[in-house]
């Protein structure tokens, strides 16, 4: 790169980097209580470089597209929404998935609009930015994997877009990640990453990931837009496969307010770079692997729309595992519960209402209810030892375990939710105006 | 009746009146913005007398516990919550209802505590409480249908119920439905109650009903207590049937807040007074029977938790009737789509949303839909001729419809639901306290 390259892309990573502070200080909502100290401070992964910019898709001032472009060699797995009114950029990275992982990848992602019903006119959007940045990047057009996340139903002005693609290709960084997950915030309060390191055979690999929620967060699946990067050399199929089998143990698992949005996307790219390979009983990495998506998915939790608590729901004793995650479902989504919850209420009559609605099966008389430690309720009423004060002084905490033992059978499941609050219904009764 | 009897029953009816006056005005809630102006002027239904008391259940000074008592020859019908963690009281009626018609019937009912989740202790409270009713009314024990409402798994002090008999059973009288109505409030905000009167072979026949809400109210039972009342002859058998049918097309298509009571409880007596015989094929009572239900419905809705909106959500050309149903009711308990309605946001977007989530047949680019007779969307996009403007107009409305053609088939379904509000949370962040 000559020097007046460098100078070029140096000038372009801090006007991002103000943009970036733009962003942070013009929010129009507060940071959520329930955020993460600060975002961590991500590890390069070999092989993959990222880039940001302010495209005005929406609003000026701010961040909106991202970029990352993936070495030759790089395998991409994918998991989308299951809604039947998916966007056009959800269908058509669908499509891509299998291709040829020799020519390498690219991503692009903007916020402020979710290209999802825009009729036709989405498609061709879609067809117009990969188009385009398959131009700047060399990287071939059935290897470009777009996400477009905000308003449902506008046409998206992706000129706008591609007027940034020099810009953004001539500013690929390794160490710009924190610049992108700025970039894909819509209703977010924070931006959200997390990291592991692993030691397989002695050689250290790599995974760090980005996400964006907030709202329209529902089990099917979970969240709107998450982006893993691995220096890991995993085979496509694995790498799907691990990461199906994971978003059911994380993503799947985590419910705001029970609807689903037409552009989750979450993709996993394993550059190769580090040269360790990895198998599907490669157990490290997919702890590793874990341990991010997990905490991405509690940080979309943690900053669902309103949410003053964090709510880790485990039942267990169910006749079955799906048993199980329907009850646990059906007591993070009661509006009923999450509202308790919001006022502090030990209301496990509410509880009970819950499991009695899911539909699977429950004995009345043999639930077990423990709010954290405190057993609550058991045999089909409230516990002798149960003391309404002791209840009143646990729910006053930011995080709270609500554990449900139906006495059926083997049956579990884990799902983390927040509470309903004053909050959600000031974002959301007022979101486009 | 002496004198003397007569005199205490009109100082009883006195008292009673003042305490529903005492109840309407220390009421914690204001009256709901969608309440019908005032309450109907309820038509007496030979064969069936009713009273209202304040037994102190849970607070003082209000109206709550009704009796009801039906003549000899009375059939009774019921529907009830399909919940798995009922309470003690509707295991009880729906054990009750197959028996014999001869006897008569009571129904008796509390407010201010649900007696659900209470273990062995809830069906003690239901034994003595019918015990003490058929002593009081020489209706046996296996005609008394009875019912709670109120706060889950606290013991009910059926004591306080069962010392108020006596006085109950001398004050029956046929006029005081209004009382009953009062008696069985909760949450709601405004008593309510519909009439029909029908004629068939020109002979009059009457139907009046009560109703509570308003939490909790979702498909599987849509209401917490229903009691409707006729003088028509109708056998068991058929009155169930036609309350069954009915029930689909009027409670069982409202929603306020997707939660399920573990109490609900739709009960209609036919006292047969009129002499009018009534059979499965007489369609001016099912009407009429239908518009009173319907009606109750309704005011249910229009009572729901800290509404502001009535909204009425129409779906066709789905696959099938089923596949209406659960895209209607997709859109009418996304959070989504009412804070929206809630913010008079004409945010069509979300309405897509929730079809897409609902997992019934729907084809992205062939849903048409509509707010009022405004064109919104066709196509797959928005209409050419939709005017912003004049969706945030018609949003303003109190009463909406939302319309939503598929273009698939002929299924058909409409559901009624309200905004969810600030009030909303208030009421449920703070229900106990």
């Amino acid at each position: 790169m000559g020097k007046t390259n460098k100078i070029k892309k140096l000038k372009f990573r801090i006007k991002a980097l103000k943009a970036a502070l733009t962003t942070a200080s013009t929010h129009t909502h507060a940071v959520a209580p329930l955020a993460p100290a600060s975002f961590p401070d991500l590890p390069v992964i070999d092989g993959v470089r990222f880039a940001a910019a302010e495209a005005g898709v929406k609003y000026k001032g701010r961040l909106d597209v991202m970029l990352a472009v993936c070495d030759p060699g790089t395998s991409i797995a994918g998991v989308f929404t299951r809604s039947a009114t998916r966007s056009a950029n959800v269908l058509d990275c669908q499509e891509k998935l299998g291709s040829d992982p020799a020519a390498g990848a690219a991503i692009i992602v903007n916020s402020g609009n979710s290209n999802a019903f825009t009729g036709r006119a989405g498609a061709g959007s879609v067809k117009a930015i990969s188009e385009t940045v398959s131009k700047v990047t060399a990287v071939p057009e059935n290897r470009v994997y777009s996400a477009s996340t905000g308003v449902i139903g506008e046409p998206l002005p992706h000129d706008r877009i591609t007027a940034k693609l020099d810009e953004l290709s001539a500013a690929l960084d390794p160490a710009s990640l924190g610049l992108a997950a700025r970039a894909i915030m819509t209703t977010d309060t924070f931006p959200k990453g997390a990291m592991a390191e692993v030691s397989i055979d002695s050689k250290p690999v790599k995974i760090a990931g980005i996400a964006k929620g907030s709202g329209m967060i529902a089990p099917d699946m979970a969240t709107m837009l998450v982006y893993i990067f691995t220096d890991a050399k995993v085979e496509q199929p694995v790498l799907q496969d691990m990461l199906g089998d994971l978003t059911n143990q994380t993503f799947n698992n985590i419910t705001v307010d029970s609807d689903t949005s037409t552009s989750d996307t979450l993709i996993l790219a394993a550059t190769g770079a580090s040269g360790v390979a990895v198998t599907a009983e490669t157990e490290a990495f997919r702890t590793g692997l874990h341990d991010v998506m997990l905490d991405l998915a509690h940080q979309v939790v943690r900053d669902g729309e309103g949410a003053t608590k964090f709510v880790e729901v485990r039942v267990t004793g169910a006749a079955n595992d799906a048993d199980a995650r329907t009850h646990a479902m059906a007591i993070a989504n009661s509006p009923l519960v999450k509202t308790a919850v919001a006022g502090e209420d030990p209301n496990w009559g509410r509880v009970v209402m819950a499991i009695g609605k899911s539909g699977a099966a429950a004995d009345r008389d043999l639930i077990t209810i423990h709010f954290g430690d405190i057993l609550v309720a058991e045999k089909g009423w409230v516990a002798e030892s149960y003391r309404e004060d002791a209840g009143a002084a646990y729910m006053r905490q930011d995080t709270l375990l609500i554990s449900v033992d139906l006495g059926l059978g083997s049956g579990e499941a884990q799902v983390w939710t927040c509470d309903l609050t004053h909050g959600y219904i000031q974002i959301n009764a007022d979101y486009r105006s």
